[in-house]
């Protein structure tokens, strides 16, 4: 739930241009693949200073697509953006009903067939099972466009457009590929022609400060934007969204150059009470900042995993790089490959069992002697459904992160929700973990920082 | 792109029952985090029969909301399943204005308020420093609901409702919480309520099919639908979507009982024409197969990767119950990490580099033998967006599944996309050739129905 972003606050900043977002495809509808193309292109109009202000998802019939442009511009939207429908099949109509939308007659544009056909050229004789008449005659398809419109270069096969409306009263309309590689190249290009720039004119130019805190409840924010309203901090200027995120807060605040002093006092209120939570002021995500902790020392870590069996591994290997640092991880899901892999004592597993603080602390100990790094992390737990006792319920987890002599930080939590987002949400306390023992303030901090976890809901 | 599931056909089928899906909060809109209960929601209602005809995503603003369900009711939806916006704050606002466009006065529910604080109550004894007063009020406002609405209890603190229309000719209302858990366990509850079953009456029951495709573009789905309706398949009774969803082909088909026999027909010509093709004819994945296989026998697995760096292990892990034939896995980073870890001969990653069918072999081999498993699989590759070579460009992953003794089945492919989408198209492939060596069909099966993967398209 957002917290402080409501229409009057946002009304107070400007009345900003707003955009609304089509998304079409009866498979992204039906909830066969989940929409990652609304929420990008949101986030692009934002960043231009225009408001996203609806997104819609409808299947591929031409009465839900033109009822659907039809109430965007009843809304007042000056510019929409549809992604999806310009594929070769009978189906993908958008192109078609854009224009009819727009008022503008469908022509064949015989250059366009040509850079189409040149395109798919290779494509047929790397698939020489493929119908050439039907991919012919679908070629042709795509490159009829609506009468004025600026064409966008395919970057896979499907042209985009940009299609202002014949009597200058409608929004703008740019028509994008649905696959997400595709859009997001070729929106760059539809941002630069003068047709949605004359679209978007007007528009106020924002800026942006995203911060991040771990280990507070997000209700928490909410008092604290109170008690900064109270401490009478200026937070009319500026425009909140706070969300829940993988474990963590982030708060994004909007506001316009003027407002400038205004985001500073409110981040110093914010960084004053939440002192031990903030942990991000520039929008860097904890993976972010233990990538650069390492990249800017000569450290090496390494992982192993029970429950998460590879995620945070593979979560410190998601950016590009981190072979400088990571060296390798084990993922020790029996429990003789705790003993043979890990170097796990026998006993240690008798006495405190396989879940447990004893037993983490020697996964990371022997992590970082098995792989020769500075620093191990140690994860085990129960992600579920089964396998919970009374006393370690589901969802209880240990973590440790340590040297290749000790153990530096060691926490056994409980973490909500289903077996994925256990696992998952143990990778993002993994990271804070070894996060703190980088930055060197493990006595520093409270423990009740991370303890808070374990009321959180997701 | 869906294929085949245009208006006209799905019309034949029947004039079905529509719903309208209402996702709310700026948070979402924003891009911030990306909505997973329209889809969600939109699977639900298909299954009752229902279709899905729009997912709308709005901001907190009171207009946007109302807007949206105005222009569902205008669109003939019989039902309109709300989301988020139910919250403690001043812009959770969705029960309100659900209960002015139901025509309903909003009423204070005393026993929900108890409810309601009764569920508070150790929340704020673990949370000392929450202010109470607030939290008070902000109960009593989440138990202010339309007069003469279907309250549902709350699973986490807020209500959900089912509002039908005050004066019958607009559609209900069914409003649940933002938080996908708290949202599938109310959705259960609606389904049940009288004013839910009586705003879907007449909806028709539909059978669903679904078949998976491994190892073609889905381009030749489209090919296939033609050859099919060439040979008098009756496919006018069947609805067909087609996605591509992770490497692999989705064909899902909706259709009514009295067109089994069309469906089977169907089925016998996919079957036919993608013999090699078509590994799922009950809709179950992969995944689940693979796990269905190592369960339904006394073997064991392990993995040893390099560029998905857990990844493979983490998937074969997903399901629970996977520790019963998964012993663990080493993520073998560096290139000492693949010789001390895995046992990879120095002398082959110095002859044909550290990305090599030869490595991927003995990583392989290596992993079934240091996790002392039946079946070790190996992955080695470029991930990105860096270190790729002419000869080696990014997106070259080398796999192989193996035994303690041999290489069983090894492909070197060149993966599209970006670091992320190779990583995860990398553990597509290795879970297709695990299967593949688990059912014992490596020897017939063709290679090019891997290597097709080199031209595909996310």
């Amino acid at each position: 739930m957002s917290t402080g972003g409501d229409s009057a606050r946002a009304h107070s900043v400007a009345a900003p241009v707003r955009a609304g977002i089509l998304v079409t495809g009866t498979e992204v509808l039906t909830g066969i693949i989940s929409d990652r193309n609304g929420p990008w292109l949101s986030e692009r109009l934002v960043e231009l200073g225009v408001d996203a202000a609806m997104i819609q998802i409808v299947g591929d019939r031409p009465d839900d697509l033109m009822a659907a442009l039809r109430f965007m511009a009843d809304a007042g939207v000056a510019l929409i953006v549809t992604s999806g429908g310009l594929g070769p099949t009978a189906d993908d109509l958008t192109a078609e009903i854009v224009g009819q939308f727009a008022g503008r007659e469908m022509v064949l544009d015989a250059e366009l067939e040509e850079q189409i056909a040149e395109i798919l050229r290779p494509l047929m004789s790397r698939w020489p099972g493929l119908d050439a008449e039907a991919i012919r005659s679908a070629n042709r398809k795509q490159a009829v466009v609506p009468q004025g419109a600026t064409v966008l270069d395919p970057v896979g096969t499907a042209p985009g457009l940009v299609v202002p409306p014949s009597d200058g009263a409608r929004p703008t309309v740019v028509v994008l590929p649905g696959p997400p590689r595709e859009l997001h190249e070729m929106w760059e290009k539809a941002v630069h022609t003068d047709a949605f720039q004359h679209a978007i004119a007007g528009a106020t130019v924002y800026r942006w400060g995203i911060v991040r805190l771990y280990g507070i409840p997000e209700s928490e924010i909410a008092n604290t934007l109170r008690a900064a309203a109270d401490a009478s901090v200026p937070l009319a200027s500026l425009e909140i969204t706070t969300c829940l995120r993988r474990g963590e807060i982030e708060v994004a605040t909007r506001y316009e150059a003027s407002a400038e002093p205004a985001y500073a006092a409110f981040l110093d209120f914010l960084a004053e009470r939440h002192r031990d939570q903030l942990f991000s002021r520039d929008g860097s995500t904890v993976d972010e900042q233990v990538a650069s902790l390492l990249n800017g020392s000569a450290w090496t870590v390494a992982a192993a995993e029970s429950c998460t069996a590879g995620l945070m591994s593979a979560r410190l290997t998601e950016l590009a790089g981190s072979s400088a640092y990571f060296l390798g991880g084990l993922v020790v899901y029996s429990n003789e490959a705790k003993v043979s892999l890990a170097g796990v004592g026998p006993e240690l597993i008798e006495r405190f069992g396989a879940v447990s603080s004893e037993v983490a602390e020697a996964l990371a100990i022997g992590a970082a002697l098995r792989l020769g790094a500075d620093f191990g992390i140690g994860i085990t737990g129960i992600a579920g459904p089964g396998g919970g006792t009374e006393e370690k319920p589901v969802g209880t987890v240990c973590f440790s992160v340590a040297s290749r002599d000790e153990a530096r930080l060691t926490r056994r939590l409980r973490l909500p929700g289903s077996r994925s987002d256990i696992r998952d949400r143990s990778t993002t306390v993994a990271m804070h973990l070894l996060r703190r023992v980088l930055v060197g303030d493990v006595a520093a901090a409270p423990s009740s920082s991370v303890r808070d976890l374990r009321t959180e809901q997701a």
